[in-house]
């Protein structure tokens, strides 16, 4: 049996201008995949034509009549787009025609709606949003990138229990090491939110660490940091802002003269190496964990190479069967503390 | 009357091999800036010494025999360090010996200190810490920075208003932008305090623009944005993690082989105009803003160059009359508010 990836075909700020390329572009790596494009057919087909390619097995057209916007609610999202291109590529993770979806709509619609549609795995409340950051030596994981805007303390350890098995399935590490983001003054460590997660933890079966500070989700060698939405959103789009800033301020120093203009063309693949190292593109495509069936969530400013990079996202963790290994590790924890 | 500036000698990561070179430096620049330098008299002169200086009456030692520990409690460095350098240096700016105070010790203990001590201003019912980040073209400021965990809508509603009034007083703009920190998602838009915080700006006398994303720290055009200090916190040291792993991986790929140190070599120039942009020692020294009397705050692992322009900072804020001018605009914000 192929893997088969459904695609919101139509979300995101660019829509079929970035998803059909991408997709095209995946199936000429990944040629075993099956890709299901959803959404307006006669728009699917009419793009498809465009990139000089057509429907085939691999590559199939499924037809959904709406599009979530952007900046949509989330009640008209869920009440009155039921056949949107977003809704309809969660169905068919649910009744098992897909086995994950990938899209770059409305953040708040698709929580919503794959919470709504898929439910969520036994013992957690709340799905929430993991992604991967750059680091010096590697990559590491925050949750809740976005979807829980007030989490509980309990909420908090659901999380790193969750992004504890996620990295075991994906990386295969027996106990990751998993922190909590907190602030550095010594004696107001935190909220009481914080400071009562931070006790759960402790007592968890997972390899909790402690405390990180934020500048630590770049500069330490931990696996997870977990925080709330709220929270996992500003240091995100903090960092966005700062990288891009970064990028333009280094253009226009080497685009100051026609000095620097020399320097630059000189130093030009050593800059092309450090920028694809920190490109969030290359980063892009977050799961929705927690849920029953594997979701990815892409930035919505997606260009094509990163949402190719998110349907890669997507069928590694169908080959990790991150889903059922989830469900697994809640299980068994939840056995062990009974028994303890 | 010379401007006096208290130094807290004996804080920060560093104590006095950073304070006593960055006041050195500081005094042949500043000649007419009388400096008085807090902390043990013995450990201040030998100081002094080895820098082959001494005191004079632009440069008195003021003995104080306690240090605040960087990791120590509030409670613990309110009641049982009265005679720290940093309760010491404070209390110069409370008797008029000084026109203004500058720490690099333990934020917790300062800000606690610096309330107990100075009192807040008339309407105001904590301080909060407003430093200045990077932007594209210029900077911006941000408060709260981390002084207050735990916020309601009416003290964000205070730190949008101090913010406006700073700007004015530094800048001469008359209606600085002020933007509250949020995340992007439409329907839920923020937790409670935020909303309700926005509508009291809303209606408030300042140039209130609406929600800002983290990203916009350094992408937007805004003079202020407001956040609690838990999330400024968080925005402040992902930020500085980020620069500082970019510096660490730019650095890398130029030290890769011989080709790239040439390469290197070449691009000095201009890769050190690009940090000099970047470099958060030149925006070092936030305000502890809503006292009566001026604090400044230093990065606590600040080195010379860095607690040199915190001293700069608080020059700069005792010139401009800051205390007195959000005194008078909190007062005159009040009156307009009763006659409307």
């Amino acid at each position: 049996m192929p893997v088969v990836i459904s695609l919101d075909a139509m979300g995101g700020d660019h829509g079929v201008s970035v998803t059909i390329p991408a997709a095209l572009s995946f199936r000429r790596r990944f040629p075993d995949v099956r890709l299901v494009l959803v959404g307006q057919q006669d728009v699917l087909r009419q793009s498809l034509l465009d990139h000089h390619a057509e429907e085939s097995e691999s590559l199939v057209i499924h037809h959904a009549g709406q599009v979530v916007a952007m900046g949509e609610s989330v009640t008209h999202a869920l009440r009155r787009k039921k056949d949107s291109s977003m809704r309809v590529a969660i169905n068919l993770v649910k009744d098992g025609t897909a086995n994950a979806c990938v899209s770059a709509g409305n953040t708040g619609a698709l929580v919503a709606t794959a919470r709504f549609v898929l439910k969520t795995l036994p013992g957690i409340d709340r799905p929430a949003i993991i992604g991967a950051m750059p680091t010096m030596n590697g990559h590491l994981r925050v949750l809740d990138m976005g979807a829980n805007i007030d989490c509980t303390p309990e909420h908090l350890l659901q999380f790193g229990i969750m992004g504890s098995i996620l990295v075991t399935a994906l990386e295969g590490k027996t106990a990751p090491s998993i922190a909590l983001l907190n602030i550095g003054e010594e004696e107001i460590k935190g909220n009481e939110v914080v400071k009562r997660a931070a006790e759960l933890l402790q007592k968890s079966a997972i390899n909790y660490i402690g405390f990180a500070e934020g500048n630590e989700i770049f500069l330490s060698d931990y696996d997870v940091i977990v925080c709330d939405g709220f929270m996992g959103n500003i240091a995100l789009k903090t960092s966005e802002g700062l990288a891009q800033m970064i990028t333009q301020m280094i253009r226009q120093e080497f685009n100051k003269n026609l000095i620097t203009k020399i320097i630059g063309l000189v130093a030009m693949p050593v800059l092309k190496a450090f920028r694809k190292r920190v490109d969030h593109r290359r980063h892009n495509g977050a799961t929705l964990i927690g849920l029953r069936g594997t979701v990815i969530k892409s930035h919505g400013g997606a260009d094509k190479l990163a949402f190719e990079h998110a349907i890669e996202v997507a069928l590694d963790e169908v080959q990790s069967n991150v889903p059922e290994k989830i469900s697994a590790g809640l299980c068994k924890m939840s056995a062990e503390e009974k028994q303890g």
